[in-house]
């Protein structure tokens, strides 16, 4: 697996929003300094990221974005680290990895530094396993397999789109569990990968993310977060609910569990607050949505699937507030971008022809 | 939770089918002492077991299943580990631990003996989470809580009914998985437990499981296996499927994880290959069977339940083989003589009603 975590430095990019401290690439430096970096930066276009020497990055500010997409920059949140996903539009690469700048090395319970992008890698190129559980987690694992009771037909697995990844110290905790455990950190490293089954939602952070673009990218939207949005922190969640719904479409699998970071310090739970506050009430309508969403069996892209996806978000969640018949036409507008700027991937003619 | 552990002891049975080595309850002796053994004796009545002094139990041979159940025995298996259900219906408390007689204490990666019997009490004193997939694994634990992005209004959680527990040695595979593997170890312990989401089935493993017979009880029946019946180990994996088709429809909880137990000795892959391969074919139309069956929304006692399931069993599986005709009607029969031990269990009336 060595070899192939080598063999994937053409084949993978790095996407980071603004990096804000530049501590975080020097502690990443002996695991990522071999890929390229895009830096998708979300605040003032005119402040200057330094990226220390020694790394192959691309960056991008608001400026770019308007000037690369034109009208459809309008689909990018701005001052949000929603802004990442322009990143993953404008890869070139077959795999994303995503982490945020308060992100550090975290070590494994023998003090060893866990190397994230290698079991990222791990998880992508081996299976899921979506129809059925497994009692012993990821089978494809050294040391674990199929139990018994396991029917033989499912063994082959699925290809996994999406490889979520944990968090030692600080949580990924909405603002009132951190109001209400100020002091609880994640001390527990839970030594598994797991298939999350189909028909089953989760609480996607992107915080610490790889996923396969080919197979899944044009539905790795983070929505309309941050400048001039009623809502903020639902970026990474939207995307998974989307995903998740698309993967079980289209017989693909997402994992979670290893590799953890360490999370250094959290974000301020009052700011955290006026940024969740309506997504509190909204998510008690969105995950019955999600839950409930069928996608016909014409929609064989994952771009097809996500225009479709967009009209049921317009006709069932418009109602909930009209935020949601904005983030619809702007989950059509980034189809239309993604397809521009990925004009020969798989399944864009079909999309295109749904999206128009 | 050590005062919950030591109050249910006149709450919980411990349930053994026939006790072939009897270092197993010195090594338990420390934590199963102060409970009471159902011990249920698999082979010819004639033998006697010789239980340790110092040991609260009692003992059931074939002649007190007969003469207990009357014609009724016959949906008890005969020479088969899944003997063992005789014990859940004659048990008069709230809780079940089941165990084989070649598990072992395991130790935890300190070293520490596991008290497996406090965490499947743990486990099924705290809420279980089936609609939504917490990535932090189960939120109710110490230094764990919802992530971001749970919705509020499911972190009550339902009742859990079953703690699916796991083996720390030899691992619990199919015959044919044990003999390409012969030497497979599992050294992994993974320090999490968690609920089985809603809609996602299972290989319950009857080795090392606990769980609320309030709650469950009536469908936790082990199947016909063993003397005169086409196959075996499939005892657990049959009550596995039943039980979570009903848990989810009940709206009760199945976690899995921790505890371990040590699992000493790996059974013979060979006779288990001669047990299993009808079971290795017939799964393949079980599963899909189970996954799609449907429970009538008037079905809201256990017994209603397991009743309704018989039917569907006799009018889909039927036609796999005549062995799911035989095992329909001994599910019902099932039923009938749990009724009978247990007149003023809940539903038991409505369920009579029905199995009639």
């Amino acid at each position: 697996m060595a070899s192939a975590t080598h063999l994937l430095t053409d084949e993978l990019d790095i996407v980071i929003p603004t990096i804000r401290n530049l501590d975080f690439l020097e502690m990443w430096r002996p695991f990522l300094q071999p890929y390229h970096l895009i830096i998708v930066q979300d605040g003032d276009p005119s402040k200057t990221i330094k990226v220390p020497d020694g790394f192959d990055y691309e960056l991008y500010n608001r400026n770019d974005i308007n000037r690369i997409l034109g009208p459809r920059s309008s689909c990018i949140s701005f001052k949000d680290s929603a802004c990442r996903c322009f990143g993953y539009m404008v890869s070139k690469k077959k795999y994303i990895f995503t982490i945020d700048d308060d992100c550090f090395v975290a070590q494994d319970p023998a003090g060893k530094p866990v190397n994230a992008l290698e079991q990222h890698i791990k998880n992508l190129l081996s299976p899921s396993t979506p129809f059925f559980f497994n009692t012993l987690y990821d089978p494809y694992r050294d040391g674990a397999d199929f139990v018994r009771g396991y029917p033989f037909s499912l063994r082959e697995g699925v290809p996994t789109a999406v490889s979520h990844g944990l968090w030692l110290n600080i949580p990924d905790y909405d603002a009132p569990t951190q109001l209400v455990k100020p002091l609880e950190r994640n001390t527990r490293f839970v030594d598994a990968v797991l298939t999350i089954p189909k028909g089953t939602l989760f609480p996607m952070c992107g915080m610490n993310l790889g996923f396969d673009r080919d197979l899944i990218g044009p539905a790795m939207y983070f929505g309309l977060m941050g400048d001039g949005q009623p809502i903020g922190r639902y970026d990474d969640m939207w995307a998974g609910w989307c995903i998740k719904v698309i993967c079980d479409h289209l017989g693909l699998g997402v994992k979670t569990g290893l590799p953890y970071i360490y999370h250094s310090k959290a974000s301020n739970p009052f700011v955290n607050l006026r940024k969740e506050y309506k997504g509190i009430f909204w998510q008690e309508e969105i995950i019955p949505f999600f839950q409930a969403a069928v996608l016909p069996k014409d929609c064989t892209t994952v771009q097809a699937c996500y225009v479709e996806l967009s009209k049921q978000v317009k006709e069932k969640l418009g109602k909930v507030d009209p935020y949601f018949d904005k983030l619809a036409e702007a989950m059509v507008t980034w189809i239309e971008a993604w397809d521009e700027l990925n004009p020969t991937g798989p399944g864009a003619k079909l999309a295109n022809g749904k999206a128009n």
